[in-house]
Parts: C-alpha cells; sequence; structure tokens
C-alpha cells in the first residue's frame, strides 16, 4: 500500500467504525431478574462483600483486568506535542492491542494537562478504577518525573511503555543478534551507540547496563552524551554517570568508531553508509526512527552491516513495543504484582528473544513477528514467575 | 428469589464473570496491513487528520459516543459512604445499561477523593476522552457544587443521575398518575409533599416548578423546610424560597394533610396509613426510598391512594432512573449538546409518560416498564429535538 492510499485507507477506516474500541457487557440483561442480579437491588449486596472484604474487588469487577492508558498528548508518535485530541486514535489502537494480545480491559485516558502535579494527583485519584497504569506520549523529561512519583505513590504497575516498551524489544534483538554475529559472550566488551538520549534511548542504556552491558555512549543531536556536558538535561546528567566512560568527545561521527552495535531512536537518515562502514565487523544496527529509519537496511547491509532491525513491518527485524507491553502488564495482573521491576522487564527480554529457536535464528530473524501470538503469553508467564519470585 | 438466593446469585454472577463489562475491539487486527492501519503507521495519519480539523476527533475515535460515569463513592445506592472501590459494582452496572439501552460507551471512573476542587479539576482534565459526563452517587450537598461548576466550565453534557434521573422519571409518573386521577388540568393546584430534602428530593421539586407545579412542600428528617429554617443548607435555603408557599412548620404529619401527591426520597416505612388517610381523595404516593419503599403499596392503596408507584421492581409503577439516563444521553450526544437543559429533562419526562397511551392508562400502568426497549429510543429523539429547537 502507498503512502496515500495507506493514509485514506487508515481515516476511512477510523470513520466508518467511529474509532476502534467500545465498551461491552459480559452479562446479559434481558428480563426483571437479570436487571436484579446486575443492577438494583442484586448489585447492593456485591458493594457490600467488597465493603467487607476490600480485596474482593479485583474478583467482583473488571478492575482487576483494567488498566488505564494515559497521555497528555505531548510526545505522540514522530508527530510531537499534537495534544490530549489528536492522540487518542493512538491510545485507541493500543487498548485494542491490550485486548487482541492479553485480553486486557484498557481505557484510553487523554488528559487536557501537560502540568506535573495535576497529571499525577489524576492519575492518583484514578487507582480506585484501575490495576495498571501505562503512560504514553508523555514528553521527557516530565514523563520521567511523572513515572518515578507515581511508582513511588502508586500500589499498581506503572509503566512508561515509550521508554521501557522500546527498551525491553531492544534488548531482546541485542540477546539474539550478538547470538547471530558470536558475541553473545562479549556482553560486557561490545560498543553500544545509542543516538537519541531522550525517554526511550536513555531507558535503553539503563537496561543494557542492568544486563551488563559496560560500554554504552549516548549521542544525541547536541553531541555526545558526557558527564559535565552543559546541555544536559537531569536524567541525561544521571545517565552520563554510568555510560561513555571513556570520555569520547564530539558528534556521532566520533562515537560510531569501532562500535559493535548502533541503536537509533532518533530522527530519518541521519546514520550514513560512511557511519556503518567506520563500525567493527559484524554491526548490528537497529535505526527505528519511524517511519523513515536512520538508515535503510539495504544500505547498512551494503555497507557492511551483519544484522539490521528497524520499526517498520515491511523489513525484517521489526523493533515493535506490541512485543513487550501486552505480556508484561498481563504478567503484572496475573501475579498481583505492585510494580514492574527492573528484573522483570529483563525476564520479558528474554521471553521475546527465546520464541525463536537456535535453528530458526538467523540475521534476518532475531525479532520475532509482532503478531505472533506466542510472543505476550511467553512473557507474560516470564514475567508473573519473575514478580512472584521477587515477591514484587 | 429471596433475599439471601438474591444476594448469592448477585456475588455468583459477578465473581463468574470478573464483573460485568468488558473493552473490545470494533476493527479486526488479523494481519500486518490491519495492523498498519489501526496502528503505526497508518494511524498517525488519523492523529494528523483531527489535529487539522479538531471537530473530527468524533468521528474518527470512539469519543463521540464515551461517556464518563463519575463518582466518589459517598452516597452509592442506600449504603451510603462506602468509598470509590466498592462503588464500582454499580458503576458497571450503569455502564452496561447505557449500552444496552442506548449503544453508549461508558466508563465507570471511581475516584479517590472526596475534595469539590479536585474532582471538578480531575473531570475538566478528562474532557478530550469523553463527550458527557454522568455525575453518580456523590453525597449532597458536595453533588451539586460540583455539578453546577462542571456545567459552567466544561462544554460537554454534564448530568447528575441522582439528582435529575430521578426527577425526570417523577414528573413522568406525574403527568401520567394525574390523568388516571383526572386532575391533570389542576397541576398549578396540587397540592405535592417531597418528603426527603436531599440532592434528589430537590432537584424533584424543581423540575416540579419548571413544569407548572405550585403548591410543594419538602420534608426533611429535622423537619418541614420552611424559609429562613436554621438547619437548612445551601440547596435546602435556595428551595425554600420557592417551595412551602404557605409557611407550613412542623413535620410530615403537618405536611400531608390534604396532599394531592406524597413524593417519598426517605427512609423505609416513614409513611402510614393514617398520612395516607389525611390526604386528599385520589391520593398518588410514590414512595420510592429501596428496597423497602416509605409505605408498601397493599398498605397505601388499603389506606385511600388511588395511584402508588414504588423504586421496586416487583409491584406496579416502578421508578427507575433508567427509564431516563439513556436515551438522555443519547440525544444530547445525538446533537452534540454541549449541555443537558432543564427543557430537554422535561422533554424527556414526557417522552417517557407519552410510551403509555390513553387507552392502556391506569393506575397501575403509569410508568413504562423499565426494560421496555422503546423507552431509550423515544427519550432521545424528543432530547434532541429540543438541544436542536433551544440550538445547546
Amino acid at each position: 500500500m502507498n503512502k496515500q492510499n495507506l493514509r485514506e485507507e487508515a481515516i476511512k477506516l477510523h470513520r466508518d467504525n467511529l474509532g476502534k474500541l467500545e465498551i461491552t457487557s459480559k452479562v446479559k440483561i434481558d428480563n426483571e431478574s437479570d436487571l436484579s442480579l446486575v443492577y438494583t437491588p442484586g448489585v447492593g449486596d456485591v458493594c457490600k462483600a467488597i465493603v467487607d472484604r476490600p480485596e474482593e474487588v479485583d474478583q467482583l469487577t473488571a478492575r482487576g483486568n483494567m488498566v488505564a492508558i494515559v497521555t497528555d498528548g505531548t510526545a505522540v508518535l514522530g508527530l510531537g506535542d499534537i495534544g490530549p485530541k489528536a492522540a487518542i486514535p493512538v491510545m485507541e489502537g493500543k487498548s485494542i492491542l491490550f485486548k487482541k494480545f492479553a485480553n486486557i480491559d484498557a481505557v484510553p485516558l487523554s488528559l487536557d494537562t501537560q502540568n506535573v502535579d495535576e497529571i499525577v494527583n489524576i492519575v492518583k485519584a484514578l487507582q480506585p478504577s484501575f490495576s495498571g497504569i501505562n503512560l504514553e506520549d508523555i514528553s521527557a523529561p516530565r514523563c520521567f518525573e511523572i513515572e518515578e512519583r507515581l511508582i513511588k505513590e502508586l500500589d499498581i504497575p506503572v509503566f512508561h511503555d515509550d521508554q521501557h516498551g522500546t527498551a525491553i524489544v531492544v534488548l531482546a534483538a541485542l540477546y539474539n543478534g550478538l547470538r547471530v554475529v558470536k558475541k553473545e559472550n562479549k556482553v560486557d566488551k561490545v560498543k553500544v551507540v545509542i543516538n537519541g538520549a531522550g525517554a526511550a534511548g536513555i531507558s535503553i542504556a539503563k537496561l543494557l547496563i542492568h544486563s551488563g552491558f559496560k560500554d554504552i555512549t549516548l549521542v544525541s543531536l547536541e553531541g555526545v552524551v558526557c558527564k559535565g556536558g552543559k546541555w544536559l538535561n537531569t536524567a541525561q546528567s544521571k545517565i552520563a554517570e554510568d555510560t561513555n566512560l571513556t570520555g569520547i568527545t564530539g558528534t556521532l561521527d566520533d562515537a560510531i568508531v569501532d562500535a559493535d552495535v548502533f541503536i537509533g531512536v532518533s530522527a530519518p537518515g541521519v546514520m550514513k553508509a560512511a557511519h556503518v562502514q567506520a563500525m567493527e565487523k559484524d554491526a548490528i544496527v537497529l535505526a527505528m526512527a519511524n517511519p523513515i529509519p536512520e538508515i535503510y537496511p539495504e544500505e547498512a547491509l551494503a555497507a557492511g552491516a551483519a544484522v539490521v532491525g528497524t520499526g517498520r513491518s515491511d523489513y525484517p527485524n521489526q523493533v515493535n513495543n506490541l512485543l513487550a507491553f501486552p505480556g508484561i502488564f498481563r504478567g503484572a495482573l496475573d501475579a498481583k504484582a505492585k510494580d514492574i521491576t527492573v528484573n522483570m522487564k529483563v525476564a520479558a527480554a528474554i521471553a521475546i528473544a527465546e520464541v525463536i529457536t537456535a535453528e530458526e535464528l538467523s540475521p534476518t530473524y532475531i525479532i520475532p513477528n509482532a503478531l505472533d501470538e506466542r510472543v505476550a503469553r511467553l512473557v507474560a508467564t516470564a514475567v508473573k514467575k519473575t514478580a512472584i519470585q521477587e515477591k514484587v
């Protein structure tokens, strides 16, 4: 489908259906007797049962399976700050993917405020209705503070998908990618360059460090992230403490020399053939700018890359958050976890990677297909198991 | 079904289904092509279409059909302040009734705050996601201020069902009840006593006054509501200006003498046979305390009442909000109304009353059955028409 057709088809589909989700009943209401059970007077007894045993709310209502998708519309896809109403199509998309892949009921809530305190207070006040909070498309650095405060102040899992979803799938891709190029035993040696030092880039760096990667350098539009850089925001200053240990300065041109892995969460076309040529042998390139990657796979392969992934579904190795978020929330809800810990995220990444067997593994198959229905199930099992082990 | 059985059945139904509602997809996601339309990259074009034409949000997303059911759990059914979690079964019940009778998608949101400013700010911030707000089970007098401020500050309809839903069905019942006892041309003369001066009682009084009733007296636990009464709250002081014009003092014993209509929104058993006997000939008694009415129909009829209604489904003439709220919101959404005006409420009451033909009308059939599917459709048509006429 070409771009113009895709646009028209997408708009037609949304218009014909008046959006993508609806709220439906799981029980019938055909007669007085049904009504007296689902509504007054019978429903009063159900309320009283929850008064007597508050933990029963997750068995007697849909709350135990209910997640809020919360956005303020400030960082939507590649579109930026388009506001809360224009963000709704993405949130509805997310909701129906939650349902299809993990049978989770997810309510899109687009907020008309960008104030951190207000967003935190609103989500806190909504806690009685939900068993999990998926933060979505909130711009950095506000998204860090919002997530951090909510994790501290709520006793249900809070997960900013733009940060952690991408990080988890990238980690899965590196597990398998490094096996393909036979560097899987050199995790602490491989040199990783992350181009883009926003929410996703920083979150990827953190998860890689937790997983044993030691040589990571972030590059932003302003240049290489290094300790003491004057233009760094708080989150960048913090990650600068644990990355770029050799003190590289300059730009991507400088950071990319001899890198084993390039991870792009930045802008179309910023990775050139010369950059790939400057990388180490058997380079892995994950160029995830969407829809136009930092470098197209054909070009990266021609310049000598061994394994290439993008954010696109029309090339092999699509890095798609869809592989992570449904299973992660399913696992967390099933475990009744109060948090989504870093070990639960790592467990998710390993589960995603292990969907592909050693025999199947190849340069064009390091990441399962986004629609592979096994993934969410396996991720959920792994995440639940880890949550229970960690008593989260 | 006896009370114990009803309790067990209701709890079992809720537990077996893990609550009553779910969030489902209206579109299929079976392959890459579907995914590219409902999610990235196609969804980005839908977002951009809304950026270009913000009013399109109601055609391109589910927002145009989406209502929030907002509560703080402070005045739930007859159970009182049971908190936001224990209130959820009622909110889910409401949601599935919205869907069944008016095809409206309604999201229950139980808030963990009782602070008026906070509730107002939260609902304001949620406005991008919803086309209507149904306030539910919020205690008086806070509910008055919350509703008033939201009506002023939002440009979508806000409707506190506990106040107006009941008032609308009572008005419908009186239209038909007065026809049965041949007092339909004496609306300005009939003497109405409303027992209960909380949210529902005051709202009923206001709607009756707007509809031409002139002789209305409210009675609360503290006694008859009259101008200058020291125990009156702000809302009661205000309604005292327009009711009890003859300055009755004392209790229900005093107010009920020669009354044509008794409307009970108070407590079980407070209406005695002697009260009915003290009323005017052809008295109409609407005893809506639930599940035990102010007086049982058998007793009221034996004491001389001509027409009796209750809140119960096992007696004739059930006053049930379900007759009002689905059709009212359907009509308001269809008209893209920014408000639900008093004339829209009156139109709803007339539409409910007129479901019953002159031939069908009888002392035991002044209110349509709560499950009569014609009602919501007819109410919606009338409300929409009025909204368009009034350019709301």
